[in-house]
């Protein structure tokens, strides 16, 4: 089997919500079962809730085992490795925003593929980007990523916006996948990072 | 394209939910696209979930641009006039009760033109009114409106309840759809307007 | 009508999350049709994920309005002998406890016979028996079950492997129904009774 550059970042985005749901409970203690349950929601969740209300069932992850494998493998390396993967503190934030960026992507990618309205694709791209997070947090009694003031959606919505211009002006797809990915990941990271010196106690907090 | 009263029963709800969502998501000080993705779920989070359970899938937003441009509209409205909007003080309590009304009717009516039984058709019908305003509140860590003993849910399966007997007694559809709508946006009124002088204080602090 | 097992243990599933959900719902002081539809939810959620992310729409109990009725019927009954279920002040925790070991099976049943993976299998598994009691907690406004240090994810996993190892050793199937839906709620049972005398504070305060 080939992977195409879109197996590639889906597999990418998988991983990192993977962890991101690992991490977040760990620290809430969880048991090891328990641990893999979030990560797998959080990991599944985006992608899920997109085939689920596209009519494209039994859903991706039913249909190939290798994704729970994938996120089991995941999982117990987050674990042995969480005191390494914590030392980084924003390592949280970080995998989210990895798969923030690349979930939105393949779910923009999606809407385009079945030719549906460009505004809806944007639509599908943003919650298949953001629903795992949400979820992950309803399930650890967090505040919704999508509320902390971190242009969390904004970013998003750009990045869709981005992809269904280029797509629209012909750019090679494996161009748009990467510039539009890297385009929701840098609006992210950049906010973040210019807030840090004003009000971004309330980020710290919830991460 | 000629609108029955159904397709504007339908865009009334969903302009009166979106209106609700945007709303919440202000008072929690959300960013733009933040406000316009809690408006969006608001709104078509009902319909959403009824018609993904019913296999009408992609689900009606998907393949209707139409509804994210009224929303996107009726969003920057609400933004436009918050500080009218609110001078009402119980404004997002009003929409909230339209859109509970008009997407009650609505649901039951899919259960009944799909001819499932009426009290499958009822239960439809209480889902999609009031699961788009679960999952605003939800999502913006309220407790969910379900729980604030204002006869919520009662006033979905009576006017539920009304649709079906008027149905099976062969009333003109038309007159069911206003009669019933209106049932329900009464009983919650009436309800939450007689308790004003008793317990209502519990019900201002959530709004 | 014959009745298999499976349907036996699938409506005693359902009656165990009736109760667990109308517990729940008079706990938080609801009105009659909110603890309805708390109980409704917790009863059908479970099955109704998994039937809508499989493609199995319209999903069980829209075609089957006898869910409806047992429901009901359960709900009414629980209200009016609440105070003698409350007796056993862990009612709610038993309940619950065997909707999960039931559900959990029958959700693997389903896996299986749609000849899914076994990993798979026991995912959705797990997913059947615990959305019911996750999508009650998060509208009663608690910490998730899933949540609460009990084993809870780890006894439907396990209960899950059981059912997947049985049946290709091609053991009896009513018999594999019985012997791993008695796995998973000894296992959250012992698991209970185990900890009373240590940190189990913290169980008794969320049920």
């Amino acid at each position: 089997m080939e992977l195409s550059l879109f197996n590639i970042l889906d597999i990418l985005g998988t991983m990192a919500f993977a962890i991101s749901g690992a991490l977040a409970a760990m620290d809430r203690k969880l048991d090891l079962f328990g641990i893999f349950i979030i990560a797998f929601v959080t990991a599944i969740g985006g992608g899920t809730i997109r085939d689920a209300l596209m009519g494209n069932t039994p859903v991706a992850w039913m249909e190939n085992a290798a994704y729970v494998y994938l996120i089991g493998a995941v999982t117990i390396f987050a674990i042995i490795f969480r005191n390494k993967i914590n030392y980084l503190k924003t390592s949280l934030f970080l995998f989210d925003t990895i798969g923030l960026g690349v979930f939105t992507i393949t779910g923009v990618e999606t809407g385009v593929s079945n030719n549906l309205d460009p505004i809806i694709s944007i639509a599908i791209g943003a919650m298949t980007g953001t629903f795992g997070g949400v979820v992950r947090d309803i399930l650890c009694n967090e505040i919704p990523v999508i509320f902390r003031r971190e242009i969390y959606a904004t970013a998003c919505i750009v990045g869709g916006l981005a992809f269904v211009i280029l797509h629209k002006l012909g750019v090679n797809t494996d161009i748009i996948y990467i510039v539009t990915s890297l385009t929701v990941i840098a609006i992210r990271l950049l906010v973040v990072k210019y807030k840090i010196s004003l009000p971004s106690y309330h980020l710290l907090q919830n991460n």
